[in-house]
């Protein structure tokens, strides 16, 4: 590929950063806390903004509600916040699975008030949506269930999707919404939007705007990804991404920290879209949503969410690098290795030096996560915030 | 459930076995032979016929071509053959993965000669299906690729959807097409028909006749089999079963013989769908293929073939004595125990004493594989085999 | 086995539940609530005596420190308070994975001084576990990392190792030290202790009194648990287990709600062990400790453990009733077949009428956890525990 | 890393190709054939030759026996064969799962006399090792069991170590034993030797000249294989490699074409050890026995060995420029983020260059595989290898 071309096509990568991402997380045996940890909503976008001032990919925020609802309850002004920190609402995410009603699911509970209750929350988001000017709805449910016997796999499954049609029915022509599937966790026995191929057929009764998220900590273990990925763009139903990494569960690991080569199979997949010579396929990989969702209870969280996106970076560059007319042409001939050492080729390209021309380009500094750093953002923050909300406290299992 | 109702329903079970299962197999460290094991279609037949002598509940045999071709090949006896060994020849199963021309898949191959032998050897398998009175094609592909890059995956789906509709085009009303999908092996990097999703959107692109097959050691470790059957139920797409049991990969181990309880809890699906009160669920239910695919390579495979037989009408008979009103009380109160210890309460009965009494009603001996055992089949067959084939030899890895 | 002989075995066995079992759980995305789980040590006390009350085979506790700590810091009068209520103190199992000084490990932390303080909290709960009567400590880190680079494992192994000997040297003799191993969690790329090969080492390093705690969720999907078991009572070095069963990951669901057959094969190596010749065997399969480490979070606490108990009883039993000597005898033959069957005649009897029969003579109700729900204890405590500490709040992701 | 210390590191870098590699293979469905792939020792030897030609770092070639033994059975020439073709022998691999005898174990087996063949079978092998120059012996076996019952843990764990044992007593000092062990496969229920705390077990019973050796697709999905490295290091039992790769199962794919950042953090562990300042790890480091165990079925077996090697080459290049005095402070620190960028920088640094460099030092051509490929070796024995032994042939799954 061009090198101009190329640079082009990375001026243009976008990924959303989640408004959660930058509050303190754990895990079910207590939350690791960060006295610099966003509190407020303010708080988030000012932490995005800094990961949008460091890599110049990263203008949207995915929110998170009722997480992010305003102090005030006022969306009015959230618009102008943002844009004063350099970014821009992205997906609103719904949350029917905290809350203690939630308790034997939302769109699969067996009662009704609850289940309008659910409805009712996407409805509102959907008025957030569009009064922050956000493309659309991300949905992940909780609802499932722990033992055998506990719920009627039918009978759930047809609630669940009266629920969705209902909501989907509700939304304004310029939204879509992105149904998220998961193996398991919460709910230990099964999942209602178990996989991807639950999560198509709901969307096949919603309509064209709804289309599959993919999160790639959600699947059993060893299942091919980027296979689902290139299936969903083959019929029309790839909506977005919440990249993370994984060893064990859903680790919600930095994005490239456990095997960055499936991560560049992916990539390879979405880039073979964009540029592919049918429109139908290019159209849907230009208007895929990429986001992450991680939980950097270790690392600080700011920095963690640059380190992401630069991967992501370095990924998209690699995956365009791939010579794709010898890629096809081994592919015809059933030439395995060749085929194979051309993806590797690109893989193995040290695209930095690339990269930090690039960032020159862009006005953002060559070495995004140490600048970052070094610019004493987070002391400055954790001595303010600890000042407006006090010390950080933890959560244990007890 | 009355027990005279219980007794009917148990009569009419019918598991249909595998003509590949009576011949001898292994892994791909070497074969383990048995003398008294069938090579032909006849010694294949007369070994069914044991099995549904001794079961009565299995008087259906699933055949695989070309393994199964009469060596005169000539199909027309061949109805009247199985019919003297009291059986009856039930799905067709096409082999495009084993000759060296498949050696790069067979409706994904990149070469449009190979995908019409493969699309030859179906319409084949459909005038075999019709002279020997099957009901329809049971459909197993190894297609996939090893090495990342081996294959372009959305070019290789269009072929292999393509070449599937055309298939589906050639059959006749009689029959329909069963689609089983299958996590990997012996591809390892992916699988043209890897899940339920894969093969539900193909079947969609055929048509009505075309449902899923359900292969219980097909799935991704942990999957909730139990779920994707009442999904697939729900949107009439439940096509049939290859019963089998994993502990690790596609082990085909005995079914029943590593995790009881998930067959059980697949089974209480099925029964759900056959006591249910929509027509279009009933329907489906009373109309799915039930069939083993076990490789017992130690065991006897006649033996063996009447022990899973056996398990099959003790798991059913525990799921048809689930008390479904008191379950979905429990599921509608959320009570989880109430409607966990409601399955486990069916699970716990001991149906051995009345499977006796309904073998006696069905005049079959109540001890079936020890009555096998003690016939003394097994070593005058392997006398008469060996004088007429050999001594049976193994085939290693070298 | 000879009814008498079954009876008085069943009779004396023993389980020690949870202290931490009685109280609110969840999982990362939040605790789920119920105004009637134990929020203070006397409370789980308390619970615990109704499952001693309904089962009579649980008259053990164990707890967990800091978190079972009573309010005035005083240990003397915990004994008796436990035998008020008819249960006895048992393992003492220590907390290092909580608090925030933790964040980087306790026994592996490149810091002494938090090495130190984790040393002194086991010294604490040796003193505690003479004081309670306990025989030992069970020990379960949360050590581990997230992410490749980010400890040294040798170095790290070094620390860890030495902390433990340390402890073992301040070990009385008469109490022992059950090293608990786990595949994964709360750390996400590797884990100190990650497997009995792990946890065997250490003990081997300590001494004859540290010995392996089996943990049946802890494993990667798939292990086979009671050859691992076997395993470990050959090289004398079983010490105890945490019974729960999963799915996925840790699950921690009520043991026996997932795959029952597995957890019968395993009593089936206990009950070899228990009836062996080899007195070396023996002596170690009548000192196994065993307990429930299971997280009841939608399930009443008091019925789940008491549901657990009784599946335990359930499977001991049916494990006593294998039959040895044929098993035996088709094992030297090679008749897999037969072997298998054995284990499942036992497997598939319907112990139920026995165990009534059974609870009759040890004077509890016939049907425990209906019982104890009939009890009206549950709401009791609701109302009472509401009015002393307020109704039970959860606690959610942010 | 000083350039030219790292340049004297990587000539001096040594992975052994295994016989059985340039042989055809295939799956339990089928082998797939090429005509110029090896059939007698002597071509194995030869092709093994090829690759040391191309790469100047893989001069041993392991050995199977009973499938290498010569075609007169004399020994005594095979050394300076080897020695034409530019290799030398290196670890000798028993068989004894192959033949039907085996069919119930090798020293797991039930019956004293298929023992005492196998321990014979060992003992032959000492003597090739002798007779060929070999370092020793490489052990594998496929004992296992199928189902629950089949076999008696304890009994058979028993067994099979007074085989071990006997076997170690005969070994002359110059030898040593490596120890391998698999997860599953080809046994579905249990495996003998499982894991690396079976191996290391067995190891213990045996001396100091027993090792364990690990098959990077031996371990259930997700473990944390660098940390065993590590452990095994520790207490002085890491004896070799089977480097390969998997998705699945144990699919012998080649080294690094899944998850290569996996074995970059292998070599990690091994290069951390050979610059230990430690001496006991140090040695132990520098003596491990890297060896392939691969089936290509789809590829050319000698460019895939090549490519093989060149991964290896490429990232043991990479594990030697990791910067370990920053990745130490950064470890004692516990600054997460700056230690995985430390591994990362390494990872990412294009080698390629400095390897092309450094095989022009070593006189081989820079573009090892498409110099083989281009050389017509293959085209050249085909037609060679056709006209001495015919065409080859498949072998079906029935």
């Amino acid at each position: 590929m061009d090198k101009t071309v190329l640079k082009q096509r990375l001026k243009k990568q976008c990924i959303e950063t989640p408004s959660w991402g930058y509050a303190d997380s754990g895990t079910r045996f207590g939350k690791w806390v960060q006295n610099s940890a966003a509190r407020t909503l303010n708080e988030k976008l000012e932490d995005a903004g800094q990961v949008q001032k460091y890599t110049g990919i990263c203008p949207v925020v995915a929110l998170h509600i009722p997480w992010d609802i305003p102090e005030d309850g006022n969306w009015d002004g959230v618009k102008e916040i943002a844009d004063g920190y350099g970014v821009r609402i992205g997906a609103i995410n719904t949350n029917v699975f905290e809350s203690q009603e939630y308790k034997w699911g939302s769109f699969g509970h067996t009662d009704k008030a609850i289940r309008q209750k659910a409805i009712d929350h996407h409805i509102e988001c959907i008025d957030i949506a569009n009064t922050t000017g956000s493309y659309g709805l991300s949905l992940w449910y909780g609802d499932g269930s722990n033992y055998p016997g506990q719920v009627h796999f039918r009978r759930r499954r047809e609630r669940f999707q009266e629920c969705l049609v209902e909501v989907y029915s509700k939304l304004t022509d310029n939204l879509r919404m992105l149904l998220e599937y998961k193996f398991f966790e919460p709910a230990f026995y099964h999942t209602d939007v178990s996989d991807w191929g639950q999560s198509l057929l709901f969307c096949q009764a919603m309509g064209e705007r709804a289309q599959v998220l993919v999160d790639t900590g959600h699947h059993p273990t060893n299942t091919n990804i980027e296979h689902i990925v290139a299936t969903l763009m083959s019929v029309g139903r790839l909506g977005g991404f919440h990249f993370n990494n994984r060893k064990y569960a859903d680790d919600d690991l930095t994005v490239g920290s456990i095997n960055p080569y499936e991560i560049f199979l992916i990539f390879n997949e979405l880039v073979d879209g964009e540029l592919s010579d049918n429109e139908f396929i290019r159209g849907q990989a230009n208007n895929v949503a990429y986001m992450f969702d991680q939980s950097h209870c270790l690392k600080n969280k700011i920095e963690a969410t640059i380190q992401s996106a630069i991967f992501c970076q370095e990924t998209y560059a690699k995956a365009l690098l791939v010579d794709r007319a010898a890629l096809y042409e081994a592919q015809e001939n059933n030439d395995v290795l060749v085929a194979e050492e051309i993806l590797k080729d690109a893989y193995n390209t040290d695209v930095r030096p690339l990269l930090k021309e690039l960032r020159e380009e862009m006005g953002v500094d060559p070495d995004p996560v140490m600048a970052f750093r070094r610019s004493g953002y987070t002391e400055a923050k954790a001595e303010e915030r600890v000042k407006l909300h006090g010390v950080a406290t933890g959560g244990g299992y007890q």
